[in-house]
């Protein structure tokens, strides 16, 4: 049986005695009914991870003594981050989420062109702050002991001007220069563009080659957008050994 | 702009003209309400396609003539038939659509001993003809010219009986005999095997070993069971150079 395991970021050694954040305690007290003296595990979403006992459960508050430090499940040796133009409705939520079981080291939503959704808008509806308590309930459950950073959106122009190694996915025959995966030379800690439904415009594919992104396909099919990122992850880390 | 694409199971060679099944003919007149002379591309869905014209619309039936064959997307060059136990509501519709799109030659829903649905329910209710339409669909949107084959569903039992090639996909920490992607050598025309939410029994796992399949994780964390064929298909498809 898996101990029920519970995010605490500030988790830091063996012995101390810390309070949960109030969502954790929720869901140890209210949830899975656990009480003082129970044994769980506590992560801090940095890759430390403790057995750890209930040392006080009430409706207010929940604390809990770190006990011995626990082998975490290893992170992947490539760190990947995730810059995805943010898709409609309640898409990015899976894609968060597998993105995150998959072994993103961040994920960056990004407003394109062809984004159907306005900068202010997304901004005022508070689903950045959303993705990132999905990246934490998904490292909870997949047993990562890392939970990703969900930065906040930027144009992709923002992302050009960080002139970090950059992957940019781009459908079957759309793009002159793409090459396909098996030519994809090792990239070090990559940034993966995934775009929209409607996909890259023109100009953001020169701006991509112009800025040094290996523009890449995969396969001949097109993918639906939604699963394009879990693919690309799985492909990337898979070609780059690294899975 | 990309012609609308009808599935026609019986064209066969250019210069014939054949009727639309209904399910095309209608999306031909009521959804995309095109009419007679009108250029479209008709595929078999067994790796034919033409361009055609629409030779006669009306509300009973649709005709159209083939013409040119057309260079249709490369299939894969390794036939994987994707073995899925049946996974609860909805989930196995995305199951099928993204197997399709990622080149399945084939799928086959089996039913293990944690599969929560039983045989009797499922032959009622007339979903692997659903999951049928919805691969047609798929080959359709994609670009595939080949629509696999959903087979009619079968205890786990019946695929260990066939002595295929297997691949069992195992959670991580489930068998000590399972190997990493990295480890796994060439198989010709697998049958990749993805258990239930609730995994594999022990009985199922020394039932397949036995069977000569090779058991194989993927990575450390636990996948999510309704994404682990597309990551399970998409990672193998990297592996073996067929993406």
């Amino acid at each position: 049986v898996r101990r029920p395991r519970f995010f605490a970021p500030q988790a830091e050694s063996s012995g101390s005695t810390i309070e949960l954040p109030e969502d954790e305690a929720s869901q140890l007290t209210r949830v899975l009914r656990l009480q003082s003296g129970d044994d769980v595990h506590v992560f801090n979403g940095r890759g430390g991870e403790w057995t750890a006992t209930v040392a006080q459960a009430s409706k207010q508050s929940v604390r809990v003594t770190l006990r011995d430090p626990v082998v975490t499940i290893s992170e992947p040796r490539l760190a990947i981050t995730l810059a995805i133009a943010v898709l409609k409705g309640d898409k990015m939520d899976d894609i968060v989420r597998d993105a995150v079981m998959l072994g993103v080291s961040a994920i960056q939503p990004i407003l394109t062109a062809r984004t159907e959704i306005a900068a202010a808008n997304l901004a005022r509806s508070g689903r950045v702050a959303r993705w990132q308590r999905i990246a934490v309930s998904s490292a909870k459950q997949c047993g990562r002991a890392v939970v990703p950073n969900v930065r906040s959106a930027q144009p992709i122009e923002g992302v050009f001007a960080l002139r970090a190694p950059l992957v940019m996915l781009v459908e079957p025959g759309t793009a002159t220069r793409a090459v396909s995966l098996a030519d994809l030379p090792p990239i070090e800690r990559p940034t993966v563009l995934v775009g929209p439904e409607g996909g890259w415009t023109v100009d953001e594919l020169a701006q991509g080659a112009a800025a040094g992104a290996m523009l890449v396909t995969l396969g001949g099919q097109t993918i639906r957008a939604d699963a394009v990122p879990l693919v690309a992850i799985t492909a990337l880390r898979v070609h780059w050994n690294d899975f």
